[in-house]
């Protein structure tokens, strides 16, 4: 195993763009010969900290191209032995609410700490406007430029469950590469977050004061399942109504039943923009993980969140092997045919080509 | 074909309540013999209303016993040939919009014109909180009394595809079983509204003057779906912040790239309780008939969807082929019991179960 990469700020993170680097002479040797470098240099590369390495893993797993998808299947395996040792991390909140810069001041206070920060997005954005709204790099000036911070935008894909299962690969390359802080930022749009819930050991709800949404029907959903509200913004002349929020807040939580892990979600202030009560949400989180792995939730959760992974990635798989299926091919496009000239229904399309598989 | 029934009111609506019924004698000689009747009557008494037999039908769709689900393919595919003649209107809006209220008001107004209302409902609710809030029949009292009104809640699932392929199948049985209005009903949480928007002609979304979320970006994406918003509720001292409300959604509207159907989404005033405006909705949907069957994006649409629903019909096939080989269903448990003992990963257990498809 090559040892950690210490100079991974000095690499480009595009894609494509091959350096000489520190990594062990035999893979260096391999990456000046071939453009694209190997799996098997991508793995060492990964494993050693090389974020290159790590963003050219990222766009296997995310490309819908059958040779690259076995490739990022590869590296998925590699890094399975390497992966499950960090805090992962749910962040959700609507637009508006201040993610960006509450992930930013909270990833400064985690390297400073000395950890390795990964920021991933579950992002299925509206099918109608395509393109990402979160994990937008420039939003992030500084955690950009941290070296042991790492950025990656949403995968994209046509539906919630591609680009979620995407951020599990994602999540398990970035822990092998040694990032032990792996915070995943979502929208608040409902489904969403129930993906992020299904990956994170904690998930954390931003709020703001006094937008007249707080005790809505519709998102009672996600405040179930925060394990703590915090109430961005609480600085000036929005700390009175922050003080209200808050106590708001604590007194609907109270009305929710208790928690299979024991812990009673908490509500924090704090001004992710000037920086302040961004420690007391970490030490939250350390209270949380240590609650949690003393009465064995926290082993429990990971358990339960991957069976729910198990049936996940069965269910991707079939279809993406259906579809490679060339005979499936062939005929999905003359059904696609039939049905635009409205001579056929798509439950009959359906059992033609469903009758290739065998 | 068994002629139109005429007195499905006296009918009990709930399975398994077998009376005499003016099915043609055949049938109901059959059903006399049979506390369970076969598909075959089941299939007979749906096509000429019968609301009873359409439940049954529906019942069948929606278990998750492999024998109903055969029978509910057949039933099916006796009623594609019968489906499709329907107008198919989808109405979202937060919790307490007055949805309910709105339905049941829209729907008499439908009946009084002597079409057949049904209602039905994508409801994917909490995965913690499980259970449906949408469509309970006490909150539509008289409707539910009308006899050319049929009102189904949300089929069960643990996810949105499996709910919403439900629903695009009771979609079929309904439309064959006479119903030229269907109606489908869900909250407004994102996900759900593109499942609806996805199997429905025209979309609909309820809205409160001053609510304080009108404009915020999260609602973007179900603005931009929307092809009328109808706000309700303007009664009393309402009606002035409703003009207000029309106005600013009028305004954003125009915002919006124009869309595909030529259309220009429209913004109404309506008081549900009141019995107020419901009749200019109707006018409008009128119109967009009028306007997208004349440019011919109303079978433009319908003919892209079912091309989306070719795709989800195969989908949820595999999935169901799958679990349903008696060799994965054994090993399926073992890998589970493995990662409750964190011996393998999802990964890995997957890959173990997807070699027992050959």
């Amino acid at each position: 195993m090559a040892k950690k990469q210490k100079n991974s700020k000095a690499l480009s993170e595009k894609e494509g763009v091959d350096q000489p680097t520190r990594l062990n002479p035999l893979a260096s040797e391999r990456l000046k010969k071939n453009k694209t470098p190997s799996t098997e240099v991508i793995i060492e590369g990964l494993l050693s900290g090389n974020k290159t390495h790590l963003s050219r893993a990222l766009t296997r797993i995310e490309s819908t191209a059958e040779k690259h998808q076995k490739q990022g299947r590869q590296i998925i395996e590699a890094c399975l032995p390497h992966a499950n040792k960090s805090i992962r991390i749910g962040v959700t909140g609507v637009p508006g609410v201040g993610k960006s810069t509450f992930i930013e001041s909270f990833g400064k206070l985690l390297t400073s700490k000395k950890n390795k920060v990964a920021v991933l997005t579950v992002d299925p954005s509206s099918s109608l406007s395509k393109g990402s709204i979160l994990g937008d790099k420039t939003r992030m000036e500084e955690l950009v430029k941290d070296p042991n911070a790492f950025i990656r935008p949403s995968a994209s894909g046509d539906s919630l469950g591609g680009v979620a299962q995407k951020t599990r690969e994602a999540i398990i390359l970035c822990e092998a590469a040694g990032y032990n802080n792996i915070i995943i930022e979502t929208v608040g749009v409902g489904q969403s977050e129930t993906a992020v819930h299904s990956m994170t050991d904690f998930f954390l709800l931003l709020k703001l004061a006094g937008a007249g949404d707080e005790l809505q029907g519709i998102k009672r959903g996600i405040m179930e399942m925060a394990d703590a509200i915090v109430i961005n913004k609480a600085d000036g002349e929005n700390i009175k109504a922050a003080k209200l929020a808050k106590t708001e807040f604590n007194r609907a939580l109270h009305l929710y039943p208790p928690k299979e892990s024991g812990w009673k979600p908490k509500t924090l202030m704090c001004s992710a923009i000037k920086n302040k009560g961004i420690d007391k949400v970490w030490q939250l989180i350390e209270d949380y993980l240590e609650a949690t792995k003393k009465n064995d939730y926290f082993q429990h959760k990971r358990t339960e969140q991957n069976k729910f992974w198990l049936l996940q990635t069965i269910e991707n798989t079939l279809k993406r092997d259906f579809y490679n299926n060339p005979k499936v091919k062939g005929e999905l496009e003359k059904q696609l045919a039939l049905i635009e000239a409205n001579k056929t229904s798509p439950f009959e399309a359906a059992a033609n080509l469903l009758s290739l598989k065998g």
